[in-house]
């Protein structure tokens, strides 16, 4: 197999773990990773602490090919990510000229001392464009660091999805069967996962019209593999007596 | 202060991190311990990886008073959270005499290898009834093992609850201004922070009908100092030119 490039997601923020405010982000970047061929491998939620910001970034960003950051960066005293991930890298914190130069012309007689503490980053970090509000987040090395209001961390990944290298995209294939709960073939798929070793095999039972059903999701890097496993499956499926689709099935997945 | 009583959650599924399923147990646990007056300190979503299951639960449990994972206790081949956990506390790996009856019970002639594998438990768990589909979660120590399903979850999670120490539910109150923006009162904030160290000050504009407005939101534990705290931002806010409300405002927050 390919070099597998992996990616984490780090959600920076007392109001998510507070219950105050339910994250959105996580699940678009793991979409948005998951087309590009980047397997998003960990995300951590954590609080609004130096500490633990600098703990979960150098983590993050020696095990992972790509870290994303979410949340932390406006104006507030509350906002202590951009400080932190200095701090991580070891880097000066200090006024970016062209960061200062956007607040400046966004903001014009209204840019005062708080809002232009949205221009102070690590030394080195590259600007990423922020259309929505103007202030931008930035890179250092592999860590980007996107504010976490939803709107603006999607404008954020769109300004640095293209520098993003992917690894294959994988291929996903799901089976199901409306009438065949994985505990009648529980055996068997173990089995098919050890004789498809190129491929992972996921079993996502659901309940349809007060019945059981199950969604066996395959993925793989090459489509002769996933077919070669969809095939076994449906097999599977027909000698235990049901009715395999070559499809999703909607249900409540439990 | 009182002591802290702490939490973490684990999440565990490539499911939720391919971007196929969106989780929905963290928001769930996030507003269900901050009732308790538990701290959720931190969140990690991991895959379905026995080293990673391993590492996110010792290091959960020996810096937190609580742990909750989701996910990974059915019964396929995919579902390795209980044998990782048994691992993680070095504990055998073994048929849990109760979870057992329970599952023959209910499966009755229907009952069979793969089934019955949610029966094997780390040695010593105690079990967690699960009213959905009877197969039990379990604890260990301080660990809290759920399924991954949210109406599960949440049933397993009804029934420790009671067992759970909390600590001084913390008092919240907020004050929003739709004609402020953060960016206008921020040192003051940052003052006001510094003010009333009994509190947390968390500063969340919004976007509403075109405008700028922002909601604070004071936390603490005596409801003297939130108090305290909420009559200072008024005046911070009205001197700004402001109109304070004694309420949050819903606005599209960013």
């Amino acid at each position: 197999m390919s070099k597998k490039i992996t990616a984490s997601v780090v959600v920076i923020g007392n109001e998510i773990l507070s219950g105050r405010t339910q994250d959105a982000n996580i699940h678009y970047l793991a979409c948005e990773l998951t087309k590009l061929g980047i397997q998003l491998a960990e995300v951590r939620v954590i609080c609004d602490d130096e500490f633990d910001i600098i703990e979960a970034v150098n983590h993050c960003r020696a095990k992972y090919d790509y870290v994303f950051t979410t949340g932390g960066i406006g104006s507030t005293h509350d906002d202590i990510t951009a400080a932190a991930v200095a701090k991580a890298f070891g880097r000066a914190f200090e006024i970016h000229p062209e960061a200062e130069r956007i607040l400046l012309n966004h903001y014009k007689e209204k840019a005062n001392k708080t809002r232009m503490r949205m221009a102070w980053m690590p030394n080195g970090a590259e600007l990423i464009d922020n259309p929505v509000s103007r202030s931008p987040g930035f890179k250092v090395e592999n860590v980007f660091v996107f504010a976490g209001v939803p709107i603006i961390a999607k404008a954020m990944f769109d300004n640095v999805r293209a520098s993003l290298t992917g690894g294959p995209v994988l291929v996903v294939q799901t089976i199901s069967s409306l009438d065949i709960s994985e505990g009648m073939i529980g055996e068997h798929l173990r089995d098919l996962q050890d004789n498809h070793p190129g491929v992972d095999v996921g079993s996502y039972p659901f309940l349809k019209s007060g019945g059981f059903g199950v969604n066996l999701v395959v993925r793989g890097e090459n489509k002769a593999d996933v077919d070669a496993a969809c095939e076994d499956i449906k097999v599977i499926i027909t000698k235990a007596g049901g009715t395999a689709l070559d499809q999703e099935t909607e249900g409540d997945e439990f």
